[in-house]
């Protein structure tokens, strides 16, 4: 019997699904895939915006698949396409088009969307946010016309925060402005986040811990006021996080969480009433996950997140029982060359759901003192107070601390403690790494806190 | 009371004991710390000789700590000192001035010495091994010199072929030996190797699969014959691997295992006729270690071993109690900008020990593949066949691969599957990683191998 699965969305989560239905096809029972997006490119790369802003690449390069590559493997794809209401009592969806299409499973990947701050002046011209392509290349080409050369950054989180370097390598003055007193609150506690600030270029302007109040212009953006003081500006990024979106699904009666994004179970499946539906998924930026650490639910919107969520919804499709475990969302971003790091909780989330820790912070080379081409490393790792177990761990340098935060990852998992770090073997070679390492530095200093 | 430790040996092994020592004696009995070294230096980086050779440094930047370093921390630090026998029943070295030196415990940290491999010509001058300050001075001369111009090098493991890295690059025309039929074989499979191979400089030759018969010269040497083939050579460098240092220890009838290396038990005790000694630990290149994946005895001689070795025998020694486990032995090193790491057991060592396996090898990105820093970077996973649980990992890269290793050291002591792989959380950003990994993929792969 053919299996009719409906996507909605195109996004990271959506494709991914999708690919791996397409992988996993052979052999299984036959099913017919629909793909529905309002974008008009098969796959394109949001995350890779930043780097296209500051000139590493054409924006372009970062459409990854056009629909042919789908349409081709026999997928309805469905690009331009607006899903404008989901019917689970028959189980079909509507499109723009007045088209009903019928589904036996359906895949909810809707993503995110900009969350725009309830200030005014939000919709003058030239104030952006960043998200697909269409938002990249008008950004691009008011930052780079001759005419512009202030720029104000409301959000001091990793995509405000490469957007920030894009902008100041064009020459734009730049402002960042952030309502936490530090930057990276999202990933970083307050000591690791000044050390991004001071690693960033000197001419850049920051306003910590104080809101926007109003963005002011007739046609266009002319400034931006903060704390009563007012900053000039010819372009403005809002780049305050992203807000799950919903709002099809909400009205379909799905239930929706406390962080606004959809319930899940752990094969995520979706909730209505006092049940989870048995042939509706969702995953991506429009659920929400269990935290790890805290065992409270949160929103992951990483494409990595949704690569995993994408291996459960596409195994349970496929007849692989698979389910989806709580979450710790590393993070990784480059920031002028610095590359910035962490996973589970921060001492400051730590704190808000009453967890007791420790916390040994330190400063190290990533290879022998003696090698020329050594480069500095910071971490910072936070354990629980009691059991000394890894709950956290902040990592800033120029070199291998994407790679770290995989391991810390895995330790964090893994249940690994303080003790476990420094009894365990890790691999030595001067070009390449110290004997002792910077994280086994951190976790001794953790454990001497009292 | 005062308690009296000599340790006999000053290199990493011996040096970390020391180290932690004086660390961890604040507020521990009073404890006065004998070490007694060959060498002239406090402490020399062996490891970072063929960087040096490679002219990336100089020779004497490798002495890290001069002896009074330790002197003045108060320790009995004495250099030049041979110890010519212990006297177990009771207690004390005898040094080479005569001299007995009491203890209470004692710490066996002699090392290794390169492997002379029992041919012919071995004496001859402009043999070289590379072990120390002494050998990279005289072979650093020798290969600078304007009469050198052939060198061949007997073994193409790691030290073996960063030295043929440095020959290469002074311009002398080089040759590598190597008994095995591929090169790395202790640590990489034959499809690896090979890769290592063809990296390397198209003018450096390789004789594979082939023992040395004899090395000729009449003061020098003039020439290798392998295989019935006579090379010249102005300069060979032997580079068999090493042997534990258990002369004076087998002497003093501590039980040597099957590797030649002294037996130990989990606290690092060794062994004399059916019991383990209370107070005579051993550690480093000279001791043998039990096998995490194969549960065999073998050597581990690396820094990084010797490090975890040190922590237990320090740990125990100030009186809180430490177990060493079974060992890993993570390694990686730099072949010409060529990272090459390894974990676990080979495919040839699964093989050897009857232990039925699946693998899975692939080759990706780095980064994004729109990404231009992006470099290539090849995996090889092996997993044990039924439980599907990683018993070893080879990467080849000119980036991340330590860092990688260290991730798969954990994952094979956390008993990872393949199937765990493919469903753990990443971190990802075009900048830095691929969002599915190339670990991913080797996992993939092998799970498809029947």
């Amino acid at each position: 019997m053919v299996k009719k699965v409906v996507i909605i969305g195109g996004g990271a989560a959506g494709i991914d699904v999708l690919e791996l239905l397409l992988r996993g096809k052979e052999g299984a029972e036959e099913t017919e895939i629909t793909l529905i997006k309002e974008e008009r490119e098969g796959f394109f790369s949001s995350c890779g915006l930043p780097f296209a802003l500051q000139g590493m690449y054409d924006i372009k390069d970062l459409v990854l698949f056009e629909p042919t590559f789908y349409i081709d493997k026999g997928v309805d794809f469905r690009t331009r396409t607006e899903v404008t209401s989901i019917n689970l009592e028959d189980s079909y969806v509507r499109v723009d088009t007045g088209e009903d299409i019928k589904y036996d499973y359906l895949v909810i990947a809707t993503g995110s969307k900009p969350f725009i701050p309830p200030i005014e002046g939000t919709n003058l011209e030239r104030v952006f946010t960043l998200w697909g392509r269409k938002d990249g290349e008008r950004l691009k080409t008011v930052m780079e016309a001759e005419a512009t050369s202030n720029a104000v950054i409301i959000g001091g989180g990793l995509i405000g925060l490469q957007a920030t370097v894009a902008f100041s390598t064009k020459g734009l003055k730049t402002t960042v402005v952030e309502m936490f007193p530090y930057l990276l609150p999202s990933i970083l506690d307050v000591d690791m986040g000044s050390i991004v600030q001071k690693w960033l270029r000197k001419d850049i302007d920051f306003i910590l811990g104080k809101p926007v109040s109003v963005i002011k212009g007739k046609q266009y953006v002319e400034s931006v006021t903060v704390g009563g003081e007012e900053i000039s500006a010819d372009l403005v990024l809002l780049s305050a996080g992203m807000r799950p979106n919903v709002d099809i699904v909400k009205e379909a009666g799905i239930e929706i969480g406390e962080n606004g994004g959809i319930v899940v179970d752990q094969s995520l499946l979706v909730k209505k009433g006092k049940s989870y539906l048995s042939n509706v998924y969702a995953l991506g930026d429009c659920i929400e996950v269990t935290d790890a650490v805290t065992n409270h639910p949160r929103l992951s919107q990483l494409a990595s997140t949704a690569l995993i969520q994408a291996r459960v919804v596409s195994n349970n499709l496929l007849g692989i029982s698979s389910s989806y475990e709580p979450c710790l969302s590393p993070t990784v971003a480059t920031i002028s060359g610095l590359q910035v790091g962490s996973v589970g909780v921060t001492s400051e989330t730590a704190r808000r759901y009453g967890i007791e820790t420790k916390a040994g912070g330190t400063i190290k080379y990533t290879k022998a003192r003696f090698f020329p081409t050594r480069k500095l490393i910071l971490a910072k790792l936070i354990f629980e107070g009691d059991t000394e177990k890894l709950i956290g761990a902040q990592l800033i340098s120029e070199e291998t601390v994407a790679e770290r935060i995989n391991e810390l990852t895995l330790a964090i998992k893994a249940g690994i403690t303080a003790t476990d770090i420094c009894m365990r073997e890790r691999c030595f070679e001067p070009s390449l790494t110290m004997v002792e390492d910077v994280i086994v530095d951190a976790a001794l200093k953790a454990q001497k806190q009292e």
